[in-house]
């Protein structure tokens, strides 16, 4: 297993974490400087952020820098209820893989969408098998795009209780059982991204991290769970404050081969957002070293 | 399956439901008189709620009034950082069989426990695979008893968002394998409550629901999904109002021979605890016909 401890070479920032400093909105180009000025050498910047500022600048930033990009964050959202919004969604998870790609991310991120309307506060329907079934056509059909332009794709398992409105794929052994259908292969052009926020109460999480091996195994992403968590989206904790352990779930995606960058995502409205975005990333540098 | 849109003889009330009426905690015998009154015959009532009326009171009054008990809250709580605290939950596991003897349950309801300390705001460790090898040797003791005192224990998996601080026991997968393993023969001691808002999400359900079988499905509970939900423990939703397809969930419990009671637990400080508590119970017997 690797020693962190020394320095932060293999801390990624997801680009998220300082979404916001004292409550307001970053940019990008400052959150890339900030970073960049404390010598990490990796982000995972958000499609909205990088939109936001043009994605050839971002592009030439990025470059200009020597960054590089653990992920890119996100295609998905594949369930609708109809045609048009199946294509639409299609269309859409191209335009993904294609800025992905334009930027170097080493994976497009795809957080595959729960029942269509309910993250709009009214879903559509109840029939969660349903939505599974388009997720898995919906990542297929993506699929066959992606292995042409490269760019391999991270299905990212969402802790259960975003089931409903983010994401039906919710465990290891789902996202793994869509990989072994569409690349028996093993050829990594697709895998999973493991977030520990999402999967750390998993009674099968290790198993199903050596189910995955190196080769599906594309990105690592920590933050923690708080005791309380006081709201199911926004209160992810930093490394160290809540309950995961995050070594040991390490220590088992890197017996697996797994050399990648460990990506910090933290949506926190309460504390870190509300904090000086400096003081956040070097908060994360310490935990990297400490907690991860 | 069972058609409930006529009466409503397969409805039960968990007293919680109703702990409040316009925000004031109701006794428990004024709970038990508002569901007579509407003719419901069976309810599942609390360990604080009993006592702080008498047990032997509320027993008098249950059978007084010919009420069913489709299941005793809670047993469970088995993890602690010592063994004084790992003898205190066994002997408290002991009285809560006792109780719910004398009361005439169907089943014990058993809640495991989390990381210890964490339900305080502070887990004394991060080791989740310690935690849930002290739940299974938890359960072993307490089925000794519950053997002898001829009380099922109903294991209840919780949602994977309780791991840390309320149960460690989050798939049906895991609370069945822990039953396969204390009674391989399925004599009835222990089994599963089977609570929707648990479980609607795993993608194992519908065949760990067949695995269970009916001599291991003691309870089923009904609530529904709110989106979004804003409240990580006291925000479920009345059957009907969320995005659980309860009906499809009890076909396969049914479908398993199951014939026990539908039982509503919701915990709902902004909403139902708000309104007055006969016209909480009223929309239960509504929704039992319409949209369980």
């Amino acid at each position: 297993m690797r020693d962190f401890s020394q320095d932060h070479r293999w801390l990624s920032i997801n680009t998220a974490t300082v979404r916001k400093s004292r409550g307001v909105e970053v940019p990008l180009p400052d959150i890339i400087e900030a970073c960049v000025k404390r010598g990490i050498r990796a982000i995972s910047p958000w499609r909205d952020q990088v939109a936001a500022v043009g994605l050839s600048k971002v592009s030439k930033l990025v470059k200009a820098h020597g960054l590089e990009l653990s992920g890119y964050c996100r295609g998905g959202m594949f369930t609708a209820t109809d045609e048009a919004g199946l294509k639409a969604a299609h269309e859409d998870n191209r335009r993904a893989v294609d800025e992905a790609f334009e930027l170097g991310a080493k994976c497009l991120v795809l957080v595959v969408g729960g029942l269509p309307g309910a993250l709009q506060g009214k879903a559509a329907h109840k029939n969660i098998a349903l939505a599974r079934a388009q997720v898995d056509e919906g990542i297929e059909r993506t699929l066959e795009y992606a292995r042409a332009a490269r760019m391999p794709l991270a299905i990212e398992p969402l802790h259960p209780m975003y089931a409903a409105d983010r994401a039906c794929v919710n465990t290891m052994e789902q996202a793994l059982d869509i990989c072994e259908r569409l690349d028996p292969g093993r050829t990594g052009t697709i895998g999973v991204a493991v977030d520990v926020y999402h999967v750390w109460w998993d009674p099968r999480l290790e198993q199903q991290i050596a189910r995955a091996g190196k080769l599906r195994l594309l990105a690592f992403h920590v933050c923690d769970w708080l005791t309380p968590t006081t709201d199911l989206l926004n209160d992810r904790g930093m490394m160290g404050d809540g309950v995961i352990d995050i070594r040991r779930i390490r220590g088992w995606v890197e017996a697996q081969g797994f050399e990648g960058y460990s990506e910090v995502e933290i949506f926190s409205t309460g504390n870190w957002w509300q904090r000086e975005a400096g003081e956040t990333l070097d908060t994360c540098i310490e935990r990297h070293k400490t907690a991860v």
